[in-house]
């Protein structure tokens, strides 16, 4: 557990006067203690004056498990155990006792929408369906709602969380490069998709990485000129003169990107190349003005009059950024135009300007990840943005 | 809509007197319409005497809504919208008052452990917290409790699902040959899995298929021998005269599979053959006594007693099967020492036996998808079950 990350967890316990924190979803443990999960099913306790206890299943691979908390295990997955929730409830109820706060009240995020899948992302977590309530009861202080500054953990990223996102950048230029050499007309959306997730799933084993996945979207031709609203790949093959984004989730041990590249297979329109340079012009300006102290919503404004200005307005149709890094959308105000939120120093944010329609044969989006820095911003997603892989 | 499913889902409303059934989650929709959903946002409401209607976000794909449903659209996504979940209550509570059922209580499974992921499956849908409480006042009815008969659902597969089912086995076959064709010393664990990864995800468009992703898992020498303990691959390289575990699940157009294999890289040893042989024996017996009424305990015991007879008892530490096909893991009884289950016509179980211990120097497991048919089983992932590639 990183020193930036316990002092947060603390002032929420001070400020709340409770007895413990409680975190269970992928994106909480990683954000409390850069653990990302095998099975989802692991529960980090937090109180004020000890070192915290992260309660794990008797089938969680220990070389993932982080440093600087105590670990204790309780027996899911075990045949002969008929009832391992009962147990583990048992176990924090003991720990909670033992650090003489069972008088206090505990606090964790009910419910919330989109967290991040575990590492095994072919299944949600077989959590029981009684959870809340049973936490709920863990002390005789019952629950105490803290939400709104759980919440706010995810909008800052410490300087132990910026270091394992620059490995998650390092990995996703890798499948840049995949995009950009295998851009061809004659391969399928989802072939291309597919040699992009092989080529990122590869790369366990190096640079300290045990996880290492991606969730490439290949959109090409009608199906880039529909925007974000079909966020899949197709087994449309790519034709030539087609424009193609390739719209990206990617995670490295529990650490998100969102990149978007925007490509093209042939000869370039005039109208395909004027429409490109515009959103990555929208683009940079928007990036350029971005340090602590800004407005969000004036962010969107520059780059959404950008694109207003040469009469497209109509055609970018959604936020100009969010909130990424713990899971592919973190929560947080966003970079929109009713946004209240103000950078600061540790936000990481995407800004994807984008501009879409049948009628103008274009759909274009280019989306990179931004770190806000002390007194201005460092790009964690520089890689190129090019039309055609002759350019490489 | 399939009759067979549309007659459970009524029985189920004239049963508890309700207005409505609700159902959102990926795998409750495969099931009452055999929809999987892209963005997991999407709302069946189920009455008694009309058509269903499915409620889907403005964003989702026309391509892959079901048959014979009213579809009718919410603005979620827009981003001019600042409450499209106020809109969709809405929505529903007109749709059931139109229906003349606002009185009546609605039901629905209230929470449940393990769901399958919606198509895009780094990121679990941005559900409202408070949505089970929204649901819950949709009528002046309110809630009534009907979980039992709607988690039975799930231990039936009807005629129509079965042709998907197929499918999903169609597109696992290829992944196993991708597994035996691989396995070679010197390819990492990683590597192997994004091959087969790869060799699914490029199947989209073919055969109606518009969703193929697998989630391969390649454990080999030590980590095979911990057995199902360690789910995932890691950058380790396989070596010469190592046993590899495939375990997977797969997933075509929201329908699954899960399906292991154990294979060799090199020269067996005959220890190694021996229990490989074994594990298959116990596999083939237990498979043969499938058909309806035979107790799932006493299938269980079969296979157990083969590998306790041979004095592995304490190696064989899971249980024999469980249900699959709306995810990766069905709910309902399962194939165990304790299980009161009995088998039914049109259940889909796993068969998977397996001996593991670093002692031994083994891990072996090997997995079927065995469908309980009138008089008897039908496997449908009948592929190769060899110990090395220069077999096929």
């Amino acid at each position: 557990m990183n020193l930036q990350r316990e002092q947060m967890l603390k002032n929420i316990i001070r400020l709340h006067n409770l007895g413990a924190l409680v975190f269970w979803r992928p994106d909480e443990l990683v954000i409390t203690c850069g653990y990302f999960p095998l099975w989802g099913l692991s529960f980090l306790v937090c109180t004020e004056n000890d070192e915290p206890v992260l309660f794990v299943p008797e089938l969680e691979p220990e070389d993932i498990l982080p440093e600087n908390v105590k670990v204790k295990k309780f027996p899911w997955g075990l045949m002969d155990c008929a009832n391992p929730w009962e147990i583990l409830i048992n176990l924090i109820k003991e720990t909670l006792t033992e650090k003489n706060v069972q008088h206090l009240p505990v606090s964790f995020i009910k419910s919330i929408g989109g967290t991040a899948p575990c590492m095994m992302s072919g299944e949600q977590p077989p959590l029981p369906a009684d959870l809340v309530d049973r936490l709920s009861s863990l002390t005789e202080g019952g629950f105490k709602d803290a939400t709104q500054d759980l919440l706010n953990l995810y909008v800052y990223k410490t300087e132990a969380d910026v270091q394992c996102l620059y490995r998650t950048h390092r990995i996703a230029a890798i499948a840049v490069d995949t995009f950009y050499e295998n851009l061809k007309p004659g391969i399928s959306e989802a072939e291309l998709a597919g040699l992009i997730e092989y080529a990122v799933h590869r790369m366990i084993g190096s640079d300290g990485i045990y996880f290492s996945k991606a969730w490439p979207m290949i959109l090409s031709g009608r199906n880039a000129a529909a925007g974000g609203k079909y966020n899949r790949s197709t087994g449309k093959k790519l034709q030539p003169g087609e424009m193609v984004m390739l719209e990206m989730a990617i995670c490295v041990n529990g650490y998100w990107a969102d990149i978007t590249r925007t490509g093209q297979t042939g000869e370039l329109s005039e109208q395909q190349k004027k429409i490109f340079n515009l959103v990555l012009e929208a683009q940079q300006k928007a990036i350029t003005m971005m340090k602590p102290g800004v407005l969000m919503a004036d962010i969107d404004a520059v780059a959404r009059k950008h694109i207003k200005d040469a009469g497209l307005g109509a055609y970018f149709n959604h936020a100009l950024g969010h909130h990424v890094g713990f899971r592919y959308h973190d929560m947080g105000p966003s970079l929109s135009p009713d946004s209240a939120g103000v950078l600061k120093e540790g936000m990481l944010l995407t800004v994807e300007p984008g501009i879409y329609g049948e009628e103008i044969g274009c759909g274009v989006r280019i989306e990179d990840n931004i770190l806000i820095t002390k007194d201005g911003f460092e790009m964690l997603s520089d890689y190129p943005r090019l039309l055609t892989n002759k350019e490489i």
